[in-house]
């Protein structure tokens, strides 16, 4: 027999009685039931029922030993007997009369219980993170994320993309957040960045000649912690694509996205195909370019009905109105509560109006409003009795904010809200350029390094607010899973399209000499995206943190408490590194 | 038609003859036959033929493009007709007549050709690594690292295994090497260390109670770079399992090997199982503990043979004598060729005698050689007319280094060395401890945190020097690809081994106190291995060079050409990562 294990503790069942086994694993829990002890005992693969009689050699051992001590066991699988089966438990219809027992690794007092969830906070989880892990939740979730990628993998080569390592020690590159830096001793005062994104190196693999690629990539920002992302190192599934536009990147990542939250989503169905919907009318129907599509309200733009209107709070301003059908049976709380969730969320109030069974208007603003814009509302709303229609009037981008989350909010609170699914949809055509209200200049309004909608004539010829960009969003459930684009790959067009934001060739020249010497030497179009590994592992696990997807991450100050780090360096490595501590700063204004 | 291709560059057959297709990739090659061009068209897939007549639109737009600009061309298929098929190329029985002609990506003057190996210096393709990339060879070799590790993975996940990622900005740990550090933003004065392996975070999580882990792991030590090892970074495919003795381990890396090699190895043949050697038996045999088992020649130990001799070259010293069966053909030549050798591995020179028709010895030392030596040495070597013996005297390290390296060279020149197969062995009971010759002073010999074997008992019980570790070493074709163990991880164990090495408790205590605190709280036995993933990789690939498997690898500098990398940073991210640059010391005994 095995030195340990004959089976695990999940594999036993009626059929295996009479059998003699021998298993390891953790005392998860024991209660002694008249000198009987009952103790199961866990691994990873499952819980088996050990059954030790009074004056057993077995129960005098395991009599003594703490919860969370390894032993291993000989003994005989019996029956539970109909009465005592544990339909909850896979192995449920078994026990096992223990025989020898020997303890394979002890455990002292332990700091929270791991058979049940206690409030212990999550400072003391990390640091015990060893035995956090142990946890019912924790071990599940770190599963699935396992699962998760590794079928993401399988899923990526069978649609012909080859995974490639890029470097991790790299070059510092102009993405938007703060790089980690990596000194170098063999290059005294030059240091490696860690890479934000294999961005550069994706791009350089395409001109390269390789199709399809992709990777489970190691990123790294140097960023204050939120909950959707972990500080320091995150993971994205890098992709990238030649000889494609814009539908060839969605068809295999729709693909994808469809399987993978299908089979892991828990049951949660996925509609597919996924909407393309234009940023423009995102902003407008949704408020936001991230919508949650499980809301079924639209915002409707009704700015030109009160162009002239006498009703000062809507005069001149941008107003959006959400239309709510079926809220006959609401009371005036649903009403007030979402004034106030509105005025939570920036809004001075929100003003609102309720349709009678005759089709008049009631509510705090309906005096206001003439004949003819009832009309009108009720014709361009689609109004009859039973619906409500919420009013948001102001700047653009403010009531597009506002009137965004009373959406939602009103489609949860009056029952239009879809639960369970996953719905997704692509975000496209956003704008190459935005002008800057207070400067008046056009610049970037997203990714300067997309290619243009119609490319270098488009450049030319049209107004550059009017310029579009081969640039997409995927969003789930109001989640922004990843932007993506396709590459401007043409030194000419790079240029003009710097140019029009008011860089000269010059620069342009300087900033990105390495990029533009590879587009010089052949490359192909291309394009691609990077949806993020964790935020998809939180949406699957349905989970809001995303630390509780992650084995080993930092805390919120970046600190493993665990393992101790950061810490301190010996003087000697900082030599060697040529670098020196220096005092940190006082902050402005402190007192000396 | 899409935008871009019909077909890939390598899918057109015979069978396509008379299809309109579109197709899109570089210029590989371009010959003109009295006005007709005939050009071959690379893509990742492969390559096909295209032909465009005099005087087409076609044709015009060709001739003025430069090697390896990309192009998209609208063509039919026709056939090459039986004489002109390139038997090649998978495609070779068609080519293109070209219709239109697009330019996608232009391409300047190449610093080196793609389309042949010229003797451009590896620092110049470095530079210029996504040309160098496009080149066949190198295209080759990174689509077999692709496919091998997605293949690790897969057979890795089939065999039970849970692929799990380990934190990047981790904390110093006792490994041998220097770390890379990452200075700490948030936490001034602090510094995280990149892993050098990930041996403390599998561990942990066993202890967490996951019970087969495996990850293709991104390892990184500050050291110079080597033939076979990348300076930087580098992988491994890091294995730990729980509730295992050693041969549990063999198991599964035994099949994935046997497998990987097979499916990857160009048809060279796998023979297994691997044989077992133990450490002091492989020392002996083979003069080192990575023996290249293609070498069909074993050393003998006959320092006994020549105790009391009066042959003052051997007396008194350790002796080891390599028999070679048929050599009756060789010259003088092979002898003096093979002395040549060993004194280029430090020997003074090489002794040895043949074996005539008669079953005497002839050759340099055979004068003082006794009738008794020759009848003892007959036996024991099991000599026979056409053999010869090389003989090594000396200390018992300089010995074995030598008669290691002459064994193997023997066997390739005697022909007793085998090609075109892989011979794997693993390499077992490693001593925990070693004197070390001048202090006298015992120390571990390898890993002091494997668990010894008979554990605690052998500890208290036996000479240090006798005890043995569960300590292996997995080797194939004298490549050492990785060492692993059984862990140690009970602390009195632990606690007693340290002690037989001079480490006080306390010091145990302080230096490896994250461990020990996890290996109290209910740790199982558990063990693993980490083969190398680049040596795998170079192995398959037949390749002497770790870079020339590496997409984008460090030069010998550490030192990214391509992406400028490591570079200067900026004064104000230096402050605030609160370092400042020192000046390099000058070194010892250099003007001021």
């Amino acid at each position: 027999m095995h030195r340990y294990r004959s089976h695990t503790c999940g594999e036993l069942r009626a059929s295996d009685v009479g059998t003699d086994v021998r298993l390891s694993g953790w005392l998860h829990n024991r209660r002694d039931l008249g000198g009987i002890l009952f103790i199961d005992l866990r691994d990873h693969y499952g819980i088996t029922q050990l059954v030790a009689r009074p004056g057993t050699a077995g129960a005098e051992v395991l009599d003594k030993l703490s919860k969370e001590t390894v032993v291993r066991i000989d003994g005989k699988v019996v029956s539970r007997g109909a009465e005592n089966v544990n339909a909850d438990l896979p192995t449920g219809e078994v026990e096992i009369e223990v025989g020898e027992v020997e303890v394979l690794g002890a455990a002292g007092p332990l700091p929270f219980t791991i058979n049940a969830e206690d409030g212990v906070n999550e400072e003391r989880r990390l640091e015990y993170r060893f035995l956090d892990l142990r946890r019912e939740r924790m071990h599940r979730n770190i599963m699935l994320r396992s699962a998760v990628i590794s079928a993401m993998r399988h899923k990526m080569t069978a649609l012909g993309f080859n995974e490639m390592a890029t470097p991790i020690l790299a070059a510092t590159s102009p993405e938007g957040a703060r790089d980690f830096v990596v000194p170098s001793r063999l290059n005294p005062g030059k240091f490696y960045a860690l890479p934000q994104a294999p961005q550069q190196f994706k791009q350089l693999l395409m001109i390269s000649g390789f199709d399809r690629y992709f990777q489970i990539a190691p990123c790294f920002r140097d960023e204050d912690a939120r909950a959707d992302r972990s500080p320091g190192e995150f993971y994205q599934l890098d992709i990238e694509m030649s000889f494609v536009e814009q539908e060839d990147v969605f068809q295999p990542v729709e693909k994808l996205m469809t399987e993978l939250f299908e089979e892991f989503g828990g049951g949660r169905h996925v509609t597919s195909p996924f909407p393309r919907i234009p940023f423009r009318e995102s902003m407008l129907k949704y408020g936001n370019d991230k919508p949650d599509l499980r809301a079924k309200l639209e915002l409707v733009d009704i700015t030109d009905v009160f162009e002239g209107s006498e009703f000062k709070a809507f005069a001149g301003k941008h107003v959006r109105a959400l239309p709510v059908p079926d809220v006959a049976g609401q009371s005036r709380k649903f009403f007030d509560g979402l004034g106030e969730y509105a005025v939570e969320h920036g809004a001075k109030g929100l003003a609102w109006i309720r349709v009678g069974e005759d089709g008049t208007f009631a509510g705090p603003i309906a005096k206001f409003l003439t004949e003819e814009n009832t009309k009108v509302l009720t014709e361009r709303l689609g109004l009859a009795a039973g619906h409500a229609v919420f009013f948001g009037a102001g700047e653009y981008d403010e009531v597009s904010k506002i009137m965004g989350a009373v959406r939602v909010e009103a489609a949860k609170r009056a029952g239009h809200f879809e639960e369970g699914v996953f719905r997704f949809c692509w975000i496209v055509d956003f704008p190459m350029y935005e002008k800057d209200e207070e400067t008046g200049k056009i610049d970037f309004s997203h990714n300067p390094f997309s290619m243009p909608q119609g490319g270098l004539g488009a450049l030319e010829t049209q107004d550059p607010l009017d310029v579009l960009g081969w640039q997409y969003d995927i969003v789930c459930n109001g989640i922004e899973l990843s932007s993506g684009a396709i590459r401007n790959h043409e030194p000419d067009i790079m240029f003009k399209a710097f140019e029009v934001a008011g860089y000269d060739r010059e620069t342009v020249e300087r900033e990105f000499s390495g990029m533009l010497k590879a587009f010089r030497l052949g490359a192909p179009p291309h394009g691609g995206i990077a949806p993020g590994v964790d935020r998809i592992v939180m949406l699957l696990a349905d989970e809001p943190n995303i630390r509780e997807t992650i084995a080993f991450p930092l805390n919120g100050n970046a600190q493993d408490l665990m393992m101790g780090a950061p810490s301190e360096l010996e003087e000697s490595r900082l030599r060697e590194l040529n670098i020196q501590l220096r005092k940190p700063v006082a902050a402005k204004g402190a007192e000396k």
